[in-house]
């Protein structure tokens, strides 16, 4: 069967597969300085966000990659104070992170302002914490930010980014990781979005490599759904200076005062186990079963 | 970006969404005396087949389904000896459930033999054990087969169907389920693909009540990966006559003599885990975590 030109299609050429959402209207359409913005109104999806042809976000799944990007590492480090979320423009991982009432002060550095204001516009509710005085905005270079970050600046580093192709592709590289370490506390973590676990292993591969590289002693790689994305399925890589990323905080998982749609204290162990072709490719791990 | 003739795509009217895999060529077209089976030659997932217009399987992938349809009600049973799988025409379910060396003897129950006539061909590696003794094949009806099985016939019961619309509806109603608890040994497990816990709650909750309507004790959803099926993220559902289905053989499976893809003991423990969203729909699992 065609799709007609109410569906929008994600092409993955590289892939060989293809992804598309029924439409109903186009709700914005922009080139920023940085990259062309799309706004749909989808049939089933809710809003859908497209930057440079490459789906962002829908109002319906976002809840899977937002939550699972933040909690994760909130509940390994044993005190989140100071937060950094690099790239997170629509501030769905911001409002994640805002959840943890211990986190005392949270900066997210985009480099695009108009992904935020598009979000504010036509992803409220992603964004209806940004008036919390803990949650500090800046819009310019992440790799910028963490290269003049003082040492010891941070207890989580979230890099919530595009794909490691284009703007985004120095984030995924030894050098940024060797700053985001320098300026991590001491039992600092940083949590990066890391592709299709079934399409970009070499990506993956890549990553916990050069995360070790730039001093990391534990790298883990999480697991989830992501319906938007290429394969359905999505991955979040961790990296501790000298955090066993594998020991949470089981109880405050239990007992956290705010509600989650997919994160749990199950899926959180869920998400760590390694599939057994992700056990040959990245080796053992220490998993609690 | 619109997609040309070389990409099978299967529209997901309902659920307004679409997935496209790019094609290289069409290795076979029929319409058999039940329905219309096609097989793709695709670029990037191997040989790809569609019944009706819907993914059934493709080369690259389908180690997902195949494993998580058998492996863990397999290690759930303590003893499998006589396992029955209704559909499963493809025999990539058949083919993990004789790597079990515990069981004795393998029924499966297809309707449509070309179904398997054109998997021996352009799947060949899903059908290498179709010679096992231990496999039996009858071309036929499932709900036949297991209304006229003997009490006590069998210890696991696979139901490997398409969608719960057309031919396979009446194998997602408390009648059948009622059958297969007739047919089953009184420590006996059924498990079922049932769909998307993304797109389907509504058949997911449905088929928890009716099998327990049909006496079973226990019902467990395990969710797993599975990129060509829509939304990315399917599901199977098992139900126990007086079997604790949280209560799994670990040593067994971690000392198990084949391999696997996907599944190992990590990955059947996160299959088990709710979701947030699944546990507010389907109420509290007896979590190991």
């Amino acid at each position: 069967m065609a799709l007609d030109k109410n569906w929008f299609t994600e092409i993955n050429e590289k892939g060989g597969t293809a992804f598309s959402l029924k439409t109903t209207r186009v709700l914005h359409d922009e080139r920023s300085p940085f990259q062309h913005i799309t706004v749909y109104e989808t049939e089933q999806f809710g809003n859908l966000m497209v930057i440079d042809g490459f789906v962002m976000l829908s109002e319906r799944d976002n809840f899977f990659y937002h939550e699972m990007l933040s909690h994760p590492a909130l509940f390994t480090h044993h005190s989140p104070w100071r937060v950094l979320i690099i790239g997170g423009g629509d501030c769905g991982t911001l409002r994640e992170v805002l959840k943890h009432q211990e986190v005392a002060e949270v900066w997210q550095v985009e480099i695009d302002e108009r992904v935020t204001r598009i979000a504010e516009k036509f992803f409220p509710e992603l964004c209806d914490t940004n008036q919390d005085p803990r949650a500090h905005f800046h819009f310019g270079d992440g790799i910028r930010w963490v290269t003049e970050a003082l040492p010891d600046s941070y207890d989580v580093i979230i890099i919530d980014s595009t794909d490691p192709i284009g703007p985004a592709e120095g984030l995924f590289t030894e050098p940024f990781y060797r700053q985001c370490y320098r300026a991590l506390n001491h039992e600092g973590i940083i949590v990066q979005q890391s592709e299709s676990p079934l399409l970009h292993m070499d990506i993956i591969t890549a990553m916990h490599k050069a995360m070790k590289q730039a001093g990391f002693q534990t790298t883990l790689t999480l697991n989830f759904p992501q319906c938007v994305y290429p394969s359905g399925w999505w991955s979040a890589t961790m990296a501790g200076k000298s955090t066993a990323l594998m020991t949470i905080r089981e109880s405050d998982i239990s007992k956290r005062d705010f509600t989650t749609r997919y994160y749990n204290l199950a899926i959180h162990h869920a998400a760590m186990a390694y599939p057994a072709f992700l056990e040959a490719q990245l080796g053992d791990q220490p998993h609690h079963f």
